[in-house]
C-alpha cells in the first residue's frame, strides 16, 4: 500500500466519489479525436460562444474600456466606441477602487450590486435589498458555496434534487458530504414536477435517517429544458414552509423561454405574490448568471445569488466564507452590470444592442423546434419540446440487443450508445445517466446551440447514425461491427 | 430552538469555525468608517491597484483587444494599439474555441499552460509538463481545491502551517474539516524555520492523533516578508520526503523580492537539484498568481498550480473536480499568458513593458525601506526588514495597561490598538492574532503598497499614533479617552 499524502488511496473519499458527466468520458473521448484531428462538434456543455455565437457588442466594448482605461484620454477613442459605452465604463469605473485590477468587496461592487437589485425589482415588482445579493464567479460557485454551508458532513443531511438533474448537484453535494435525495420529473407530463412523489421522496429519505435540509429547482430545466407553471411554484413553495427546506432556486435560463404559454416567473415574485406567513418566513436562495440568456459569456464567470428571509447572522457566515476567496473577478462584474442594465430606448448603442440580442433568442427558439423535430424523426427516440434552457433530452429506446452488446462492451447502455455516435458523426453529446433517470430509460442530452445553419445536417447526420445502429441492433442477424 | 435550514444554529459547524482575519472585524469596521465619510488607508490586504499603482499597459492592451475582437478588423485600431498588442491578442484569441466568452477546459486553455511551462522551465532549467499544470481564478481557489482533496474531514488529519500564516490556511483548513498543525517562525531569527521546532510540531500532532499529511510553505513570506535560503528549502524537502508529506508551495510572491543577498529560488528546483529518489518520490504542488509581482491584477482572479511526482489517477480526480466549476475565467488566462510570456527585447512595446515593471519594482523595494524604517523609529515598536513579498510584521510592544484596557472594553490587545489606530489616523491593518502568534506577543500586518509619495506622511501619522498610545498606556496617571 502506498502511503504518500496524495497516493489515490489517500485522498479524501468524497473526492472520488463525485462525478461531473458533463466533461466526463465522452468528452474526454471527443478531446482524444479532436486531438487526433477529426471534427468535433461539442454540444456537451451549453457554451454558446464556442459554437459560433457572437458576444453583444455593447457589453464587450464596455468592458474592453474598463480594462483599457488609458484608452478614455485618448484623442481618438472615439473613432471606435460610442459615447455611450464610454460613458458606461467611466461610470463603471467610478464603481471600483483601482479600476479592474483591484480586488472589489468579497460580495462584489456595491455599484453592481445595486443595479442587479433594481434589475430584479423591475423583474418581480417587489424591490431588492443589494446587501442581499453576492457576486460570483458563475452561478456554480455560488451553488457550491450555498450548499457546503447546508450541509454538515456525515452523509446525514439531504438535499432534495429533481431528476433528471444538472450534475452540478450530484457532484457538488458528494463532495461536501451531503445525501442526494432524487425527486422524479415525469417525462410523460412533460417534465412535470409531482407534488406526491416529493412527499414521497422525502418520507423515504427520513426512513433511511436523512435529514432533509434543502430543495433544488432548476426553471427552466437543466436537461429537461420546461418551464415551471406558478402553480407548481406555489406547491413547492408551500411544501419547502412545511418542511423547513431551504429553496435553491436555479434560474440561470430565465431569458432562454423558447414558447408564449408559460413565460418564466422567478420563485422570489411567486413567493412574495403569496403573501402572509410564508412570504416572510421561507428561505429561498436565487441563483443568476452572464452564461445563459442572450449574453452567453460563459468564459467570463459572471454570476450572482439573492438572498431571501436568509437570518442575518448566516448572511453574515456567508460573506466571511466569500471572503476567504477575497473576491470574485471584476471583469465578470461588469458583464453582469451590463446584463441587468443593458442600453435603453434612446441610447446610441440601443438598435444594435436589441438586434443583437433579439437575432440571438429568435434564433434559438427556431432551433429548438428545428432539435425536437429531428429526434421525433428518428426511429426510437421520442423528445419533449424544449420550452426553455439550451438543451434536448431525447429518450432514445434501446432494443434489447444493444444493451447486450453494450454489457459485452463493459459500457453502460446510454454511454455505448453516444460513443458510437461520437465516433461516426462527430456530435460530442452527455449520456442520460449523467443526470440520473429511471431505471431501464436512457436518453441523451444535447445542446440546441450548433448555429442555425450547421443544425440541418447535424441533426441529418445524427438520424442517419441512430437509424442505421437500430436498424442493426433491431436486426435479427446480431451484432456486427459499427 | 430555530428549525430552518439556514438559521445560524442549522448551518455547517465548519464554516462558523472558519476565521479570515484580512477581512474581519478591522475591516468591516474600516468599510463602516469610509461610508461615513473617513478617509481610509486600505492596508489589510495586498490589493495594489487599489492603492495606486498603475496597471502594466501591454497586459491591458492584449486583454482589451482580446475582449473587443471586432477592433481587430477596424481599420482605426493601430491608432490607438500598437503592433506587438494586436498580434499577442490575436494569438491568444487562438488558443480560445469562441473568444473569452467561451469555457476553456477546465484546466484552462492548452496555450497559456504551455506558455506557463515555458516560464517554469526557464526559471527552474527543467522543463516543466503543461499537462500537469492547471490555471485557476487566483492561487486561493487552487490551494483550497488542493486541501479539499488532502484532508479527508473527521478533524483528524493535519496541515502543517507556518505560524504566523496568512490566514486562507487556516480558514480553508476549518471549512475543509481538518486540523491545523502550527509551526512557529523565529522572530529574533529574522523568521527563519527551525526544523528542530517543526519535528516537535508533528511528534505533538501525532500523540493527539492527528495524522499529519501536507506542509505549506510560504516563500517569500506572508506576512513575514522572509525569502527561505537553498539550505532550508532542502531541509523541508528532506522532512517531507521522511514524513511523506505533500509539500505545498505558496510561491505567489516570487516576483516580490526586495535584497539581492537571497534571490528567490523555487520549491521545484531545489528539489529537482537534490536528484536521487526525492527529487521523483516527494509530492509537491506550487502555487502562482498575477494578483502580486509587477503585475498586481487581483481583480482579474487568475493563477496556478503545477503538480509534480502526483500519482496520474489523482491528477485526473483533480481534473475532474475542477470541472465542477467549468472553467476559470478565460480573460485571467490571457493575463497569466502575459505575465509569464512579456514583451521581449526589440518588441514595439518592450521599453514601456520594461520602464514600467521596473519602476514599480524599485519603487516596491524603496517603500519595503521606509515602513521597516518607519516602525523601527516608533516607541516600543521592532520590525524586520521585509525581504519579500508585500508586508510588514512589525512586533507591537503592548504596555500592561494597554492590555487591561482592552480586556475592559472586550477585546484582543492587538484587535484593541488597531481599532484605535484605525479611528485615529484611517490606517486599516490587520491585528497579528489574525495570522497566529507566540502568546503574550502582539504584532499587526500592513501592505508596503501605500503610494511612495503617500509613505512619509503615512508613516508620520502611524508615528504619532503609537507614540502617543505608548505614552498614554505607559503614563502613571493610568486611562485617559484616546
Amino acid at each position: 500500500m502506498s502511503r504518500k499524502a496524495l497516493d489515490y488511496d489517500n485522498i479524501n473519499e468524497n473526492v472520488k466519489k463525485a462525478q461531473y458527466a458533463v466533461r466526463g468520458e465522452l468528452y474526454l473521448r471527443a478531446s482524444e479525436l479532436q486531438k487526433e484531428g477529426k471534427k468535433i462538434i461539442f454540444t456537451n456543455v451549453g457554451n454558446p460562444h464556442a459554437l459560433g455565437q457572437k458576444p453583444l457588442t455593447f457589453p464587450r466594448q464596455v468592458v474592453a474600456l474598463c480594462q483599457a482605461p488609458f484608452l478614455l484620454d485618448d484623442p481618438n477613442v472615439g473613432l471606435i466606441f460610442p459615447a455611450d459605452a464610454i460613458a458606461k465604463a467611466k461610470l463603471y469605473l467610478s464603481y471600483t477602487s483601482g479600476g479592474l485590477g483591484a480586488y472589489s468587496d468579497s460580495r462584489g461592487l456595491p455599484g453592481i450590486r445595486k443595479e442587479v437589485a433594481d434589475f430584479i425589482g423591475r423583474r418581480d415588482g417587489y424591490p431588492s435589498d443589494p446587501e442581499l445579493i453576492y457576486l460570483t464567479d458563475g452561478a456554480s460557485k455560488g451553488v457550491m458555496q450555498i450548499l457546503q454551508t447546508v450541509i454538515r458532513g456525515s452523509g446525514r443531511d439531504g438535499i432534495l434534487v429533481p431528476v433528471p438533474q444538472y450534475p452540478l448537484y450530484s457532484a457538488a453535494i458528494s463532495l461536501f458530504g451531503g445525501s442526494l435525495v432524487p425527486y422524479y420529473l415525469e417525462e410523460s407530463a412533460n417534465w412535470g414536477l409531482d407534488i406526491t412523489n416529493l412527499r414521497q421522496s422525502v418520507a423515504q429519505a427520513r426512513s433511511q435517517g436523512i435529514s432533509v435540509r434543502a430543495m433544488v429547482i432548476i426553471n427552466p430545466g437543466n436537461p429537461t429544458g420546461q418551464c415551471l407553471s406558478v402553480d407548481n411554484l406555489q406547491e413547492i413553495l408551500r411544501f419547502c414552509h412545511q418542511e423547513s427546506l431551504v429553496l435553491l432556486g436555479d434560474e440561470v435560463y430565465q431569458q432562454n423561454v423558447y414558447q408564449d404559454e408559460r413565460p418564466f416567473v422567478s420563485s422570489r415574485k411567486v413567493l412574495l405574490d403569496m403573501g402572509g406567513p410564508i412570504s416572510r418566513e421561507l428561505e429561498l436562495i436565487s441563483f443568476h448568471t452572464v452564461s445563459k440568456g442572450f449574453l452567453g459569456e460563459c468564459g467570463q464567470r459572471g454570476g450572482y445569488f439573492e438572498m431571501t428571509n436568509i437570518p442575518p447572522q448566516t448572511v453574515d457566515e456567508i460573506y466571511k466564507v466569500a471572503s476567504i476567496s477575497l473576491s470574485p473577478n471584476v471583469p465578470g462584474q461588469i458583464f453582469m452590470g451590463c446584463m441587468v442594465s443593458p442600453p435603453k430606448p434612446g441610447d446610441i448603442s440601443y438598435e444594435q444592442f436589441l438586434r443583437e440580442s433579439k437575432g440571438i433568442m429568435e434564433s434559438l427558439r427556431k432551433r429548438a423546434h428545428m432539435m425536437t423535430d429531428g429526434f421525433n424523426s428518428c426511429k426510437n427516440v421520442v423528445c419533449n419540446f424544449t420550452e426553455g434552457a439550451m438543451y434536448s433530452f431525447p429518450q432514445i429506446k434501446l432494443p434489447p440487443k444493444a444493451i447486450e452488446a453494450a454489457k459485452r462492451a463493459g459500457k453502460v447502455p446510454d454511454v455505448f450508445y453516444c460513443l458510437k455516435l461520437l465516433e461516426a458523426t462527430g456530435i460530442s453529446t452527455v449520456p442520460g445517466s449523467g443526470f440520473g433517470q429511471k431505471e431501464g430509460v436512457f436518453h441523451l442530452r444535447t445542446t440546441i446551440l450548433p448555429a442555425e445553419e450547421d443544425m440541418p445536417a447535424i441533426m441529418d447526420s445524427f438520424k442517419k447514425f441512430n437509424d442505421s445502429f437500430m436498424g442493426q441492433y433491431e436486426d435479427q442477424t446480431g451484432y456486427s461491427r459499427m
